[in-house]
């Protein structure tokens, strides 16, 4: 282990040390990302730090749906195309991303920006739930596109009861083998939660 | 496969693209990064842009050793208890940093900068080996630090026939099995060197 103390100069330690406070990036592969980025032309340098400065204020939220936007509103929640009366509720911007990838689902989105997760110390009021509940009364579908771990189903739980009164169904992301799975090697949970909701058969 | 061009958001499209120039950083890593940094507070975001855009300009080289230094002269050359007349030769900053943190070594070294390569294109006028040559005149050993690959090992033949006449001994690291390797493991290529460079046993 190389001490950032020990580093030949405060700039490249400095640099080090920024890198390394990414998640999943120990100090060895931050100083090699620094060495790299120090062997750039100033310019590209310049460039990159810029397009990292600029997440600060560059970046802003939809007030609608609390996804990442250029303004104050996202292309989705803009777009009269879409039905606006199905919403997908998913933890992050990423999951956003990953459905819209998907090309299957023209409805809109509210990010919560996390899950109930008692041990993170994450309680409902961390999360957008009261302005999920405050959309809840004029959708006609809610889809908890929820991870499918403990937290996952207690956060979907949490918000069930929330807008339980606001007359829109609540449906949940189907669960099962993925596509192309052998059965073999798949975890016993999933096999048995695959039987148990199995489905008619369409040929 | 989320490509850059939808991506909600301007500022973490840029973001993004400049993280993924990095080496070994794909394009679902560096949209994981930069939303880490995104969920920041915002001058957290400033210094980790400022200590990257401070590589351009922070980090000078060292005039004699080519290491990377604060001003125009490293540490190492600058310091009148190191040995100045024995010259530990490596590829790169990386070299020096780990030589140094073995504590094991007090003369200075001589940064090449890269390696001989003539796939990568990388020939002998690419890399500091003149500014060797002049140096090697008033030493009195040359340590080759480099590789254990063929280029390495052509850079030090090339280096040794540049250096042969300046009357300074030309020594290598030496080359075996590591310490705590079993010899089950280690490949035959290693273990059959270990064995034809076998040293007189002190107890």
């Amino acid at each position: 282990m190389i001490r950032t103390e020990n580093y030949p100069s405060k700039a490249l330690a400095d640099a080090v040390e920024a890198i390394s406070s990414l998640p999943g990036v120990g100090s060895r592969s931050a100083l090699r990302l620094a060495l790299h980025l120090l062997h750039q032309p100033a310019d590209r340098i310049h460039r990159f730090a810029s397009a990292i400065d600029n997440l600060a204020e560059g970046v802003h939220y939809c007030r609608t749906c609390m996804m990442v936007a250029d303004g104050d509103q996202c292309g989705i929640c803009s777009d009269a195309h879409r039905d606006h009366s199905t919403i997908c509720v998913v933890e992050s911007v990423r999951d956003v991303m990953s459905i819209e990838a998907t090309g299957q689902y023209n409805g809109v989105y509210h990010v919560l920006g996390g899950i109930i997760s008692p041990i993170a110390g994450i309680g409902p009021s961390d999360l957008t739930i009261k302005e999920l509940v405050a959309r809840a009364g004029s959708a006609k579908e809610l889809i908890l596109a929820l991870p499918g771990d403990v937290e996952g189903e207690t956060t979907a739980f949490y918000i069930y009861r929330q807008v339980e009164r606001c007359g829109c169904s609540v449906t949940a992301l189907a669960r099962g083998l993925g596509f192309g799975d052998d059965l073999e090697y798949a975890d016993s949970l999933t096999l048995g939660r695959s039987i148990a909701g199995r489905q008619p058969f369409k040929p």
